[in-house]
């Protein structure tokens, strides 16, 4: 995930004294617009649709100020855009609006919206990320909500998270508790403990809700292995509102050629319960991504859901009102550039 | 049109390479407030109001990055504001929101909601743009939509553009198809081409939108001479959406008094059809504008429309439940600064 | 009120001429989340609310153009958000949306939606300001829009302003008026005219809103005087709208130790008019805030609402549906981060 945000020194500036002489805010944000035509069954469509290249469209301010002996304090604002038609989406820095305490040896207490260590493992273990025609998620059941009214696969309101130091020598990982502040769904608790080293990353995580009674739970275990010529990704997802559960398995792998990437990636999803037990499904996606910057990529990709059962995932959006167990197949071409 | 936007230059900071040293993120934007004083019939009304001096209030966000070898990436998210009350007009970036690619010899790709070519001339050409009491656009009719149901004689979602390079002897010129993604009156198909050099500027467009099986078209020719003492502009504007139509007739001046300008132009409106062939309208408006500096000006402006028929066309929106056939007059005295 | 914003110096960037040597545009905010443990009666909430520490949640942005000759062009476009969840609060720019001309001898002109002069009595003349459990408007009725039906108690659109010089010995003060634009309860006149020199300072406010045939009214008296080792106090509220009225008087106190505050306040308000006349409450609140630097600071609160009466104050919006005639008491833990 390459990001070049511009950022706003303080310092150049002369107008603040040594206190904030490392205290930098940021504005930042990606414009990902693309074609995209994609099918199910019988039904096409032909679409502009945004985010199809690892990041979807987002603007946000970000900064950090250093209070000295390797305390920090942080904020990130970050919102949705839908620059296909202009509109925010969602309520506002629904991405992710924080405010941090955090210590070089002791980690980071962080409070606000955030994302919940459940997302992780799917978004980062995957050469797609969770967007686009190819993303992981496009056959996770609930996404980006989860199964059966728990909302906190992705993100989690109110939520106070503590994340560990980062010399810890490889090892990295967070805990998270969201309150529900009376809403069905939106109480969660997790964790992420991963290690990353050299080339290879590796972590697992763990995420409940409970709804209505239910205990809604989620687990996954991912990693990736960067060999230079190639990049293998792998992550397991289950998640579980008995008697209801969906697994969902992905192997991935990109391959630098030049200025560009070649990715690709499979992935299984089997859903069992009353009624839905034949709801499988299965994603392949394969694309190019040529970097024109740091900052700046073209892309294409293409991607077929195969659905069994009553299942009726599609490769994107735009296709709605999707047809049970009728395959889907998509093609997007687009541009993404990152600020 | 003056634009004095804050430039945050990467450079500037020593944090980015080479690589980035041409490229810039801007955040810009403008603050117009304005009392308005105005009349339809025997209805008075007395308002603040934005947007009176050729820019209407908006606050955005625009970068350009140099990807070397005469290519250049660039992002614009552009917000309306209503500052009187603090909202936001609209969807969120709903004046533009677009990613490009660009090349010094082959022109500029351009995805996202963008402004159609057949907007251009009906600002450009008219010496109090499309803003105030003495908006060119206050008699056409169904602005910024479009008669009869189409939504693009402004703007348009989901659209592709393509823009000639400017080094071509003085022509300009713009293609742009808009996909409606199943929403009536927003598929759109343009051009505009047009031709500036020294005192001269001469542009015609051409748009057309089907609506609910009918075709929506509008087309229009205008231009400037800029003599020094005086700047000349005038611009026809024709509408149709069988069997209705409306050609709407401008011209105006501009005459530069030391750090302001007079401004005045006459426009006349002339709509057919069933029913309405009789409502027409002739519009008067005359301005002066007292540039402060080359960001901010204070500025007073009389209008008044002239309706014949049902025509119920008013010189501010603050008139809500215009009077039909009645005249509409109003002064705005206002501050204008941008940034 | 520490505020440390980022200073976007155009001067900095080489790309402006010297008309904008002294101009600037700055992004600010806060982001203040803390843990809130509130009862009203027997019902308790445990919640994450925002801004505890004198100021609320906000992103804005704001400007000054030197003009030349003393006179300057300002803009400020400053919005609420809610972090614990992400959302934005109100419509847009709620907070404050305006453009002024000012010059250092005749005093600024400023237009839009801004802070009524009624409003800064309540604020600054508190130790809490208006926010968390122990900001001083909990117990006042109607905030932040006013008794019966005004709407002009904190805010108000479309408003023209005027502000005194400030080389005026000390005197400061402003006087606002406010079209309604149809809108019940929104036309607003006030004044507000203080002293301050050295460690005192002063003012008086008035201000007045027609409702329904009906006039609402609010008069404040209020000042502080820092001794050093303490800083005290005292501000008296009166809003009426015949036959009902309240008075809300406090009393407060801070002293700071080391690189922390301590804060104390007492509130009373006194309801009266018919059926209410026994609806009164006494507000007493306790705090400490540790300031990591000038810019972020951890604080905790206590306070408790003596309810009489059916007067059903809280101390926190978390405590929906609050119980008449029970206590409320809160404690809130919490990080404040401005830039």
């Amino acid at each position: 995930m390459i990001r070049s945000t511009l950022v706003l020194a303080a310092g150049c500036l002369g107008l603040h004294g040594p206190a904030l002489a490392q205290s930098t805010v940021s504005l930042f944000g990606t414009v990902d617009l693309n074609l995209t035509f994609a099918k199910s069954g019988e039904r096409s469509v032909r679409a502009m649709d945004q985010g199809g290249n690892v990041l979807p469209s987002r603007l946000g301010f970000r900064g950090t100020e250093d209070l000295g002996g390797g305390l920090a304090a942080s904020f990130w604002l970050e919102a949705a855009t839908l620059p296909d038609t202009g509109e925010f989406q969602g309520v506002g820095w629904q991405r992710r609006s924080t405010v941090s305490l955090s210590h070089n040896s002791f980690g980071e207490l962080r409070l606000g919206r955030d994302y919940t260590p459940s997302f992780w493992n799917v978004s980062q273990f995957s050469p797609f990320g969770t967007v686009g025609v190819g993303g992981s998620s496009n056959i996770v059941e609930g996404w980006p909500f989860g199964l059966g009214g728990a909302k906190t696969l992705v993100r989690a309101n109110n939520s106070v998270g503590y994340f560990l130091p980062r010399n810890l020598g490889g090892f990295y990982g967070q805990v998270m508790v969201a309150m529900p502040e009376g809403q069905q769904g939106m109480k969660y608790s997790g964790a992420r403990l991963g290690y990353a080293s050299g080339s290879l990353d590796i972590a697992a995580s763990y995420g409940q809700t409970p709804v209505e009674g239910r205990r809604y739970r989620n687990a996954s275990l991912g990693g990736s292995y960067d060999f230079g010529v190639v990049k293998l990704y792998a992550n397991y997802l289950r998640q579980k509102n008995a008697p209801e559960s969906q697994t969902h398995a992905m192997l991935g792998l990109s391959v630098p050629v030049g200025a560009g990437v070649i990715k690709a990636s499979i992935a299984r999803a089997n859903r069992s319960g009353p009624g839905v037990d034949a709801d499988d499904a299965t994603q392949v996606a394969l694309g190019y991504v040529h970097w024109l910057s740091k900052r700046t990529a073209v892309y294409g990709t293409w991607s077929v859901v195969r659905n069994k059962g009553n299942a009726a995932y599609v490769v994107s959006d735009a296709l709605s009102d999707p047809q049970a167990g009728a395959n889907s197949r998509g093609l997007q071409f687009g541009i993404s550039h990152n600020f």
